[in-house]
């Protein structure tokens, strides 16, 4: 190969291969159970319904649906997710304020691309979604870290940080939160403080990007009444995605902002992918439509909270003294702390070559490389039998390391 | 809306609405014929198949292709690609030399992404793909313009060119070029000049992004012999997509690459949408093994080609003096010159409100906004007698102008 490495521009070195993609690898050797991963189970896809309703899109909408499409979205889709929105407590003025997306990953590309400026400042929770992270790292922000409690960021924390930034005239461009049952932590944001949030927004002027994947994915009834229908200031910019709810394999998000913020979004997907495919959003909008989602909700959300109790069982069972973890009200992932001594990047060699148990090093997760003893457990993927098997070999590895 | 004008990166402010996207719209209004645009006849979807293909899939492999999947793309599919390039006279040393991507859209924004940092020099056709234009304006290079006839870029110009950039010692990046039968002229490159650009990029050391929509869809038997199967030294970027050879609403392209360049764009991928849809990848697999798209292609030449005749014949009729225009071997665009004082993009607003018929005005193509008097013709979307009709229109609009 001829081609000079100087042919990459240097921002390519700061795109690092995600240690949860590696983890997706490992996970396809025998033997190995994995808490790695953030995969729905593929129990709760419904093939059927997908089955049909692709037949009758493409037999009687297909000269639409195989065509290119809007940057925007399919209208009727829109106009379910309108619906939808407003189903979860958040009032949508028009269908021009919903943009689909290739995926929520894609928005995350999309916020990068359209707000980030070399060295502007962004405000994550310590820690946060590792996708993030890599995302808003290729447009070279500035990353501060937001320490987070049992009830999410800590609002008088936050606040020094933005005095702070104030004092110091730096460009703050945006704060990303996931307020409800966090990835990694599971972790979520009070009510008390989403106000307490959207008031130091408003006063410092800033804005807030709100990934909420696992909203409707909770195990308590609990008030987890999103940022975006908090917001009188157009200020929150909510993202959503169908992974969890329908199926991953369909790449299909969407966001609801302000429609000025939504312009500027679909201008910069246009040039990423032209259009996201009409044929899945057609699918999307059919299981709005039919219920087909609404439905599914109720079978996910009792699959995956005995999945959960199972392995908040095990974890009280099978792991040594000095460990804790977290108990999220829903979502997908457990986060655990060990000893301070235990690194869990070094643990991990262990655990995959000698006890066959997988998870995701927890440092990662944190921009500002703390977490080094810290780990997080997805329990939506693995079978109820292997989560058991899998913190008691777990469990086994901590106690031989300490 | 409080949130000030200045939370917008000043790169936002570079991404224009596409005037494509917008005729989009027009040919939406009733009584429009249009010639904009750039889509395939829904014709030439194959229905039944892909409904088949899709049913036989989610059947019986939906855990796999409703899930997450690979960021480089199904294996079945890369397997398919493999072959079918082969066919096309590509030799591919292997699946990991191929990335399935979102539509070859998100292929042009991840070269911008890897490849372009601000300022660098990058080598475009007079005129050239309007969508690869704006995509890369994203990442701020400084585009050089390269002359053309009838046989694609011209070489002695070309070196001029790069002699004295080589003597600025400026950082050219790669030549972006859709050597056959090029959007939005029409134009192919000539074999003896496919040669000379190789030897060129090898004594002055850059990359040659190739993009490929069209090399299927001829019309004359002519060598088309692509310029990555006479690259010896890995600088050539093959690019292409299922969007003219199957169905634009799958967002389906691949790029077909040196593997340490694809180990790079599968990261730079990663950062965008994690994956392409492995439900959309797999009708693409299905096509390609149950030869549904080598069919299709027979019918779709067929069709396309009586429609560029019917064009061609129309033009001859009812151009007046002084017009003149590209003859296309094969591909989706006839490209026009008009007398040079006709403004093309004054033109449009007489052609679509009192003539009703649509184009595209040709300046946005050209990197160096010359071309004010040009005009792309699309001939595979509208119906036969819309081609008569609107070429009888234009005619008619431009005799007015004159």
């Amino acid at each position: 190969m001829l081609v000079p490495e100087t042919f990459f521009a240097e921002r390519t070195s700061l795109l690092k291969a995600s240690e949860i993609r590696q983890l997706l690898k490992w996970v396809a050797d025998g033997g190995i159970i994995s808490f790695g991963g953030g995969m729905p189970s593929p129990s709760t896809f419904p093939r059927q319904q997908i089955i049909e309703i692709i037949t009758e899109g493409i037999s009687e909408h297909g000269d639409k649906l195989l065509q290119y499409g809007t940057t925007q979205g399919l209208k009727e889709l829109r106009s379910e997710l309108k619906s939808f929105m407003e189903w979860k407590g958040i009032s949508v003025p028009s269908i021009d304020n919903i943009l689909v997306l290739s995926g929520s990953q894609q928005g995350l590309d999309l916020f990068g691309k359209v707000f980030i400026d070399e060295g502007d400042v962004v405000l994550m929770e310590l820690p946060t979604y590792l996708a993030a992270i890599n995302t808003f790292k290729a447009y070279n922000p500035e990353f501060v870290g937001l320490k987070m409690d049992d009830d999410g960021i800590i609002m008088h924390s936050l606040e020094s940080i933005l005095k702070e930034l104030q004092s110091k005239h730096k460009k703050l461009k945006f704060l990303y939160t996931v307020p409800t049952c966090q990835n990694p932590t599971g972790v979520t944001l009070s009510m008390e403080r989403r106000k307490h949030l959207l008031e130091l927004a408003s006063e410092y002027d800033f804005l807030i990007i709100e990934d909420d994947p696992y909203s409707l994915i909770l195990y308590e009834p609990i008030d987890v009444t999103p940022l975006k229908s908090m917001d009188a200031e157009g200020r929150v910019i909510h993202l959503s995605t169908f992974s969890k709810i329908l199926s991953p394999g369909l790449r299909l998000g969407w966001v609801v902002a302000d429609d000025r913020l939504i312009e500027k979004f679909v201008l910069a997907k246009q040039g990423m992918d032209l259009c996201t495919s009409p044929l899945l959003q057609y699918i999307a909008y059919g299981a709005l439509e039919r219920k087909v989602i609404h439905e599914n909700l109720i079978k996910i959300r009792a699959l995956y909270k005995t999945k959960r109790d199972k392995m908040l069982e095990a974890l009280e069972t099978y792991f040594p003294e000095g460990c804790k973890w977290t108990t999220p009200i829903g979502g997908l992932f457990i986060f655990a702390w060990l000893p301070e001594k235990v690194n869990t990047k070094e643990l991990i060699q262990d655990c995959i070559k000698k006890h066959k148990i997988a998870y995701v090093p927890g440092q990662s997760f944190f921009v500002d490389r703390s977490g080094t003893n810290t780990m997080r457990l997805n329990f939506s993927y693995p079978a109820m039998d292997e989560i058991e098997e899998g913190i008691k070999r777990l469990g086994q590895a901590i106690k031989e390391r300490l």
